[in-house]
């Protein structure tokens, strides 16, 4: 469960949010260990939070690809941040999911703390192909005697959905979790849904979402386990879930997903 | 200048770069303080290094805006970045430069690092204003009591401009440049001066760029002191620089620059 939100001091000013009517069907939604591994599966450059020999926060580009979740490093010993992190193992790698959102605040984004080592044996030759996999450009650079692979072992996650959505995650569950298949790759199939079913839209934030009095709904995203609605109603717009009947793990399982909650809409 | 650049351990691998044959007539460029200040005002987003209170790195994602070449955060004292900043100002800030090159690391990016601030009366309204400036939606959020400016006051500054190009530039020098007003719009120019100019180019680094041996030139990038040409010559592909007669201020002015030079390479 992502935390409540927590007003912003001011909450005279805040608008306030209509409430379900009746009870939301299925809220499921991914976790914030899950909502992490997506994001760090969305793109492979980030920012490495390093210390210099002062012990100051030292920030950096860097590309980045995924070993089992743990991010691998490529960065040269001859420059500051490969200096840093020879110097001191301690790190941190923040990430933002792609956007197209015009407000820069409402993209997803993570934080990977931890300590980096220098994969050996096997885990070197993992490591070494998990970060050509990511960065293609690697492959000219990689070997270079100055170049160093980092593994992060990630012990803190910390994920940001947006305004208002956000939660730490266990290491561990970070490490378990599965990013989504589905919500990278749903922009399309959103844009139809709205297009050409928003009565089905409707009936489903009526029905499943709570929102016996939704006048219309749009579908803001699509993830593994269902869709999330804005609905409007004559209290004002509001926000709701409506879960699938059982998770996807694929986009080509979204139509038939979305078919089914429909078709349960309104029976 | 920028440093040379050094090889990566393994120069027999590294491709031979054909030299000049003749002087470069005018090979000025942006100072490093100049390419970083045109990379910090070439977005409102980055990423912040902070301490947490055990002194580990921790980066962050945040939007800035720019007061005088400094950087002014808003950011959330319940957020771990603002904690952190309350208890320890210092701070560095990675922006990169927005770029649609499929090779991540051939893009500009920079490092910002110092000791935030609070800004007080007349510099906290500036400040203020500086961040809506940049970030339109601050509006919504700026005012709210669990939210702080900070300003970094800049100490260091580390530029990268891709693979071989990367200096560092003393904060006077960075706070004195002024942003590039050419190279952020050039890509309509360069992509004229490559379609329907070939020849003019190509006249430019036989006669002004140190190639006379030049067989075809393509425009590369733009900025207020001249043209990047990648130069083709039967010795290989070579890189060099054309500089304006005097530097343009204005992307208004940069079709002028280069009709003068395309007159001057045939005089």
């Amino acid at each position: 469960m992502a935390e409540t939100l927590r007003d912003h001091g001011d909450p005279g000013d805040a608008p306030s949010v209509p409430a379900p009517l009746t009870p939301v069907t299925n809220d499921a939604r991914p976790s914030a260990a899950e909502e992490a591994r997506t994001i760090a599966a969305s793109t492979s450059t980030a920012t490495l939070a390093s210390l210099t020999a002062d012990g100051e926060p030292w920030a950096s580009y860097v590309t980045y690809g995924l070993l089992d979740g743990q991010p691998v490093l490529c960065v040269s010993h001859m420059a500051e941040h490969g200096r840093n992190l020879s110097g001191d193992a301690r790190a941190s790698l923040a990430i933002v999911a792609p956007t197209t959102d015009p407000d820069p605040l409402a993209s997803g984004r993570i934080t990977l703390a931890g300590r980096v080592e220098r994969p050996t044996g096997d885990e070197y030759t993992a490591a070494r192909e998990a970060h050509l996999a990511a960065v293609a450009a690697a492959k000219y650079y990689i070997d270079y005697s100055d170049l160093t692979l980092w593994v992060l072992r990630v012990e803190r996650v910390r994920w940001v959905g947006g305004y208002g959505r956000m939660d730490s995650a266990s290491a561990a569950d970070y490490l378990a979790a599965q990013p989504d298949a589905v919500s990278p790759k749903a922009a399309v199939a959103i844009d139809h849904l709205n297009d050409d079913h928003a009565d089905s839209l409707t009936a489903m934030a009526r029905a499943l979402g709570g929102f016996p009095d939704a006048t219309g709904a749009t579908c803001t995203a699509a993830d593994r386990y269902g869709l999330d609605l804005k609905v409007s109603t004559p209290r004002g717009i509001a926000y709701t879930r409506v879960g699938y009947a059982t998770p996807i793990d694929s986009i080509d399982d979204l139509r038939a997903a979305t078919v089914e909650l429909a078709k349960r809409a309104r029976s």
